[in-house]
């Protein structure tokens, strides 16, 4: 099977792993993406992976490992231990992929509850610290078996999140390491914009890194936090044909992660978000991964 | 004389152009960037250069022409007209440059007023009519002696304002002009997130485009309308003195224009915004630019 549907457990944030997990099988999922904190709360990685197991699903993803920029050793170190421990949980819920969000500016670290330096705007010093603390997580990700996923953030959160903006800075990032190691993910929402986007998705097939397809539309207005403008697909302005074309003509053939922050979404009852996302997911994005697949004709896309 | 202080409008809206060319000779800034609807005000283009002349400033920029993307001959006709009194404009109160923001999609026509298609999401499709719209305008630029400055803008506009985001992509469109036909400009709130940046910059340099400098900061959280985060130098999380060596670097040597959308910053005294924003520019600004352009020694910054 290609292209099978999983929910990232961010688009239904109120559910515990386990219930997601039911609302995710009957809806007739095959995969889940979940956020780390479920894992924590259900007793951790072993209680979790039978969960999985027990519903019937399989982990595309796990979120998130990342937060690499910081300073000082001491706070280097515990990212390092913290990364240690989520490449462990990827690899006992049977995650192929630690998603990794790399950091943003010590300027800003204190927006996440970080302790940074107000004065410390440096953002090529920030990525060259990504770099190294990348270099020391590889070897750790190999032993385990898993893949750690650089994810380029939409710029709008360079500041924060990630000084990690572009498909194609994270193809130049991951070139130092085998592409078992460290491979990036597509998501629509990040790097729809970007103008080198269907050559960098190509390049990132050639180089067997293209390990995730992570879904959602932009919409606008921003939302008054930032981070809660993810939508459903078809509500905002992504064209979902011409990247999912992209990306299938690639090789990607994994499974199609649908992860949406969006106050309203987030809010509705699972069954209805479920249904809702299939639905769009059947309409606007598989035909179109599958005609670039060569899985069925053109003529089969309304 | 280099890098000269210039206010662009947009930072004291409340201003009409008599009032912010005296507030600017005020300041003992030399040049002014106005909007377009100020020339309006004024009575036309020809008083609005006698204002600039009789304050003793000069116009670094116009502030703007662009909105390229449409589908329809009839709004193609209209935005044609547009930018052709758009590059008159220029001409006649001596501004070297037309800033270009060159449009969003049609799906989100809309937002900004105008007629398009919900369903058109074709990112590609839109840059292609830019770059066909741009065709059709350089021979009026250069027959009035008007450079016209393509902009990229930050990607979180990309689908309402400005399909072009990178500076990468800016100096691709330029290349089947002349350069004095076409050129590119540095905004550091929308660029300053780009890996590419210190690359492309020295690029524009090289290949004689770079004419305009756009400086403010970029704060967060983003505000709730996304255009009104630039921030004041030193206030939000850009590293002016890089991006301000590479730009010095890349040999520009023209004025420096603020500008600066921001609720309370646009809303107190012009007097106290051209006070804060000179000084922030002599001490956070120009002795980068001034020690790469080899005018002073490294010694001189604190």
């Amino acid at each position: 099977m290609s292209f099978e549907l999983s929910l990232n457990t961010g688009t239904t944030p109120n559910l515990n792993l386990q219930q997601a997990v039911e609302a995710a099988a009957q809806a007739g999922l095959t995969h889940i993406g979940p956020w780390r904190h479920l894992i924590e709360q259900a007793g951790g990685a072993q209680r979790a992976a039978a969960i999985i197991k027990e519903g019937g699903l399989k982990a595309s993803t796990l979120c998130r490992g990342g937060f690499l920029t910081a300073t000082s050793k001491q706070a280097q170190k515990e990212a390092f231990e913290s990364n240690r421990k989520a490449i462990e949980e990827a690899a006992t819920i049977d995650a192929p992929n630690l998603i990794m969000v790399v950091g943003g500016l010590p300027s800003a670290a204190h927006i996440l509850g970080g302790s940074g330096d107000p004065s410390d705007k440096d953002i090529v010093g920030a990525r060259d610290r990504v770099a190294r603390a990348l270099d020391q997580l590889v070897p750790l990700a190999m032993d385990y078996g898993v893949c750690l996923v650089l994810e380029a953030l939409h710029p709008m959160y360079a500041v924060d999140r990630a000084v990690l903006s572009t498909l194609g800075q994270a193809l130049d990032l991951a070139t130092a390491h085998p592409s078992e190691a460290v491979g990036v993910v597509v998501d629509t929402f990040h790097v729809f914009w970007d103008p080198q986007l269907q050559q960098q998705i190509q390049r990132a097939g050639h180089e067997r890194r293209l390990v995730s397809y992570q879904i959602c539309d932009f919409n606008l207005p921003i939302a008054s936090n930032a981070l809660q403008s993810r939508g459903m697909m078809g509500d905002g302005h992504i064209d979902f044909a011409a990247i999912s074309r992209w990306v299938a003509k690639a090789g990607y053939r994994g499974p199609v992660e649908v992860e949406i922050f969006n106050d309203e979404i987030n809010g509705q009852a699972a069954d209805l978000t479920l249904g809702t996302m299939s639905e769009r997911y059947k309409s606007l994005v598989l035909p179109h991964l599958e005609v670039a697949a060569g899985i069925q004709q053109a003529s089969a896309i309304n």
